[in-house]
């Protein structure tokens, strides 16, 4: 007889704070943050994980919360977890800790998410400059199925994945992050090109002590003080992995990360039910609490072996992962290609986030013909599960990127939901929902609207 | 009974020079190269058409061809084509132009292709500054597979696709491209930031009557002359389609092009067997001769009612479409992250394509360990059906690019082709084709078995 | 706000016997079995469920268990449920109810299941002919995943679906049943062809008041031998739905299931982790306990408008479904052909069942070449994602059936398992594991490198 | 440099006669039909095909030719090849011949099929007691896509394959098959028991000089009499593979043929551009002249080795295959269930085919309620890509069978079809096929209509 089910943990009571958890968070990247927990290679193991803003947005109409959110807290991670082999053994800096995602999915009795455009002044997003006002769709869970109250007539299966997936940094790594992004604040605006094109802001979140949370160490603590001096912010993904914000991390794929440090000290975060290609928005994701099942292999030595340094030091690598064989499968695509000439006409050199930007605003335009607002398009093509292709990059000047949006998304069950009031100025968008599918309830439906 | 073969508009004899084919090629975009021929709406017809450089790269083993390829001959294009309605009336500026590409493939008879990487000071690349050398790799087809014997080991099925379907510009839209280019290469290269990262030269080509060929044109006529002096260049993707090189562009995609001359002006070139997102190494896809079997339907007014402009004119759009049924299908993808610190280790703010050039770099390191050199491993991941995705775009300041690898690519039917020679040097490569789970793991296990 | 949780209107204690769940279960088909609890249309509802058997299958090595298992308890049932609309007005005789399938999975605390061959004497199986003695395997779950101390080598996702989901039958339809099958056991051994072919025993099952359990209807009372006596026993699947045994009614799919009484009085029951199609060895699938999270529409009229009887009354109907869109993905498949010539060499009639049974024996052939023994893969035949085909229907006097197995099953990882006992005898098994291409070659070409 | 292009082995003229082909053609399975060539393993080489009726079915309006064909004649084949080794050393019983179909399509010139439905008394078919009428549908193509005047509203790409791939017979297998089937034939109707439900006759075609081709050898001459008494027929698979008519046998498929003769005596015919799983209507393909382009290996020993006979002699064999990487793509199925009860209502006994026929019917009553003929929708299943499954075999006595059709063959283009005659009627069904896609035409068909 083998354990029948995954050990937990890091339990998480979504009723209680951040702070108030019983194996407490963190949302900092330090080596020195103590492990919560040891887990064993081989070992299945769950670990339940609060949304990304710790509970701060509301199941409601209103994007207050999103508009006026203090950004200096994020992301709330649980663990770190203390990776040992079968006699006891950690995981050492060098290694490579091979970890299986076996299972995840929302956090029972908290099967709902939210979608948010962040203000301009208070985060941004990719498309900021043409949406810089707050907004907020929720998301309601079906099993497999996401609906939004506020995007009626959609309604998809989730590719869901954890946004961060990370390993602790070495002290040697987490000076190199601090020292690379201060640079990048201290050249300012001026010389960086994107700023013209990308708004958001600021350009990079350097270590502050404030609202920072480090597990088991109490705040105001000297050690505190010195960690959270040092610590990395959680934003950007980086050499451990990180804020990836990758959709593909999904059920049955393998990633391998870099070890840094005795442990390994794994931790995990900012679930999300789904996401688009990119995260548009930002806050783009269906963000959501959830949970993860876990196994992990150690690679005794792997990362010199199979991750090469590209750059000044040995410690320049990225992690690599496997795709796991459940994501959702769709046939029919509808695809918008953008290049790299900007909005006011100005042409840039291969430049893949300028050619990616065109090709979202051109899906934008054209599926706000349909009786969408273009708010609600942003929003959309944040968390569904779009694919953002690079597809030309060296035909100078023009990077061609594409994107494309499964059809299948758009669904006419919506049109018996609570969404009914939408119906008067989206009958050209129902229109097509309700035809979309040719099986049995068609003439049925097509009958009652 | 219907007409059973799609009409020939183009034919192309292999054993001839471009400009000796019986209907004339052309390799620049204006208004007034003139049409080749007439196709009506819902016509099934067939273009033929020279591989890129009209046949001046050979199949042998040496990449002194590639090097001194003359970068002012590109590409030869097949057309244009004047579309009409059932009555006759041409479709017009304003309207969209439905092109579906009902089959395509390789010339009977021509049935290999090639990949190459430029010379660092003749055309280079999107890792020139990584591979500054010329390199060029054969590729011969066995139906719907290739396999090449400069890298042993591989053999895919194509997804097949011409890198350039375009409508003739009109002359507003002319002048747009030639002013914006122009401009970007006057700004010069002190203020373009993507250059400490992204070598290649020149920044962009500007109209030079150099080898212009205009089709029925006469060489030296004023006429010639003036088209020439304005005509652009055919390298990046623009407004009109072009050279957009979307590997997705294949058989039962359906492509909606926006019209700006009368007539359209659909013209077609530069057939790849196969090409990975990014086309990296630029002389990228496996590069060929071949055919396009299209249908085309005129969807009057489409441009305005389908198609919203992004940017300062009517003309600043982007065409869409709709992916086949047919494309191959894979299960397994080792995926290779990479995110916008460069290799000197410097930081750069949420750029896609730095992100993306250390995905790359990333994925050569990892294949070049298992007994290949990083040029074909260049090669390869140019050509290969790879997946070039935009994963994170708004974690400032780090955007994450992420390189999808089939790894069905990797067979070990090579074990037993011609070549065989290679088999010394790469014992370790075909264990492992021969194990064929190509990942991180197989080495650590083998050994423990 | 919505409702964020699935209502549970049927919760199982696996610890507890099938009698004495809180909600109380049945086994048997009739109109008079009284529902438990109603659900409105529209409604996410959660029912848990029993493993088939009620808990009579142990978590250990002896096969026993299924040996003697007591064949006259099957299946145990949660429900029925009588679905009503907004108005509380019941689903009425001549509606459709369509039933999507938002979510399934294990009980948690409860993730394991067991595949068994029953003993000739008791039960058989599709070739009992060929396999007379009860086995066993256990199979435990990580998530996604299953694998089995007694199959190694293998581990693969499940398409995880109930068994069984139905609707009551109305005395008119319940009477067809019975006296069809009982016409059946009637006629004889010696006049049914197939009887050479297909060995199980016995032909049918007709109505027994031996182990019935009806729900809250209290054994031995008047009311319970009455319907005892008339009520249908689950094994066939037939016009209600019942146990069709469909691997693909996974997450996502949507069944359209007849209405016969008013309520329609759903039950669902039999979960399985896993199955092949055809559930070749009986006891076939990854059996186990579970849950189903449901949706449904009552389509009023929808018996006459869309399912149109073939057959003596407007009762004889089959249930129609939509396939749902996280199927695990497979890209190579190993099929073994098999036509309607029987084991002795007896040519047989365009008989797709002997074609089958000539295909699955012929793989079973095959997979024991390389390690298993025939037990071990006509267990695994039964409940991995093999897919059953009719190939050609017409040809005679052959049908030709094919059975295609997803290579991907055969997984190298369990070669670190507890399992690594067998690896002596499996030596060749996990060569070709480690090999991964599973196929005919494999073996040749080891040779020869 | 390698050859570019396969060599052309067996070609096609369809102007001309079967019997006045250059390379002759067969239409009998016998070991001394003599090879037209030689093929090298390891060489590509192309074989060209007339369709199974060698021209006898016209493309028009009547079904006449279906109504009257004689079907003593077929099918017609290509080859024989002899498959030598690099040293020219032949293949030889016992041997397994690896056939790979590196590409395959219609001829050029020739891009049509048909698909039929025999008359009772000459052919009939799976559903001859429903249809007992001849009928003919024509199918033109566009590239990878099929479309038909007689069924409007449908369009889709075809899994182009072979019906018939085999090898020669020795003289023992062939007495073997044809004293199996004359056995079959004299015990008569009666005892059959299929024969209530399937009624295509003759049970079994005997050998019979009638209309007897065998390549070079001169009919009439007592070498030709001797063959033509005892050659087995082609309308069965057999042991040899044969008329399989397995729709998956695709590009880049990969059959593994038992060889039974020196050199193999490899012949091909019977090219389908699409067929459904059964290919219900008998002459249900979409039957077409066409070529293939394949690539052999010889394994030697593999019979032994890989294919255990099952069955009274070591010749019981079946061919084993793998699927190719191409075939289309589709993600929304719509299922049909069936029992194995049949139209009276009679109980059958683990009777797929009965289950199949059943789940046909339903399909067929359920699309002919869209505007279609009951005649249409027999002729679609036959040939669309729909798959039929074995979904339970052992729920005594029920077999289940299912068939899933993809819902992307209903198509809107053919709206502007000349096939508008039939708008009429089909309102409805035109309804939906308008609506039934998510792209930038529907607003403007919807007008149109």
């Amino acid at each position: 007889m083998a354990p029948l089910t995954p050990r937990l943990v890091v339990p998480i009571d979504v009723k209680k704070k951040p702070w108030e958890q019983k194996v407490r968070l963190h949302n900092r990247w330090h080596p020195d943050i103590p492990p919560v927990a040891d887990v064993t290679e081989g070992e299945l193991f769950r670990v339940e994980m609060v949304d990304w803003t710790g509970g701060r947005v509301r199941d409601d109409d209103s994007a207050d919360d999103i508009k006026f959110l203090d950004l200096t807290i994020t992301h709330y991670l649980s663990g770190p977890l203390r990776i040992v082999d079968a006699e006891g053994v950690p995981a050492s800096p060098g290694d490579l800790l091979a970890v299986e995602i076996c299972n995840l999915g929302p956090l029972p009795g908290d099967e709902w998410g939210y979608t948010g455009i962040f203000e301009r002044e208070n985060g941004g997003g990719f498309l900021t400059d043409h949406f810089p006002s707050a907004r907020k769709a929720i998301w309601y869970f079906e099993g497999i199925y996401a609906y939004s109250p506020q995007i009626p007539g959609v309604r998809f299966p989730g590719l869901t994945h954890p946004g961060i997936v990370g390993t602790a940094p070495s002290v040697e790594l987490l000076n190199i992050w601090n020292e690379r992004e201060r640079k990048l604040i201290e050249t300012g605006h001026e010389s960086l090109k994107l700023c013209e094109v990308l708004h958001q802001r600021p350009l990079a979140n350097l270590p502050t002590s404030d609202n920072c949370l480090l597990g088991k160490i109490q705040e105001g603590t000297a050690e505190w003080q010195k960690i959270a001096n040092e610590a990395a912010r959680t934003i950007p993904g980086r050499e451990n992995g990180g804020n990836c914000d990758i959709k593909n991390l999904s059920r049955g794929s393998k990633v391998y990360l870099p070890v840094f440090v005795e442990g390994a000290n794994l931790s995990t975060g900012d679930m999300h039910f789904s996401q688009g290609d990119g995260e548009v928005s930002f806050c783009g994701a269906i963000e959501m609490s959830g949970f993860l099942e876990l196994k992990c292999e150690i690679i005794r030595g792997g990362m010199k072996e199979y991750l090469t340094p590209v750059g000044p030091t040995a410690l320049h690598v990225n992690p690599i992962f496997e795709i796991g064989p459940v994501e959702p499968r769709f046939s029919e695509w509808l695809v918008f290609e953008g290049i790299s000439v900007d909005e006011s006409g100005k042409q840039h050199f291969l430049d893949a986030s300028v050619a990616y930007k065109r090709a979202v605003l051109n899906a934008i335009e054209y599926l706000s013909r349909f009786g969408y607002s273009k708010e609600q398009v942003y929003l959309l093509l944040s968390c569904c599960p779009c694919e953002g292709r690079i597809s030309g990059i060296v035909d100078a000047p023009n990077a061609v990127a594409t994107l494309a949006i499964p059809t299948a998304i758009f669904d006419q069950v919506s049109c018996n939901s609570p969404t009914n009031c939408f119906l008067d100025i989206l009958k050209d968008v129902h229109f097509i929902y309700c035809c979309a599918f040719f099986h049995v309830l068609n003439k049925n439906r097509r009958t009652r609207l």
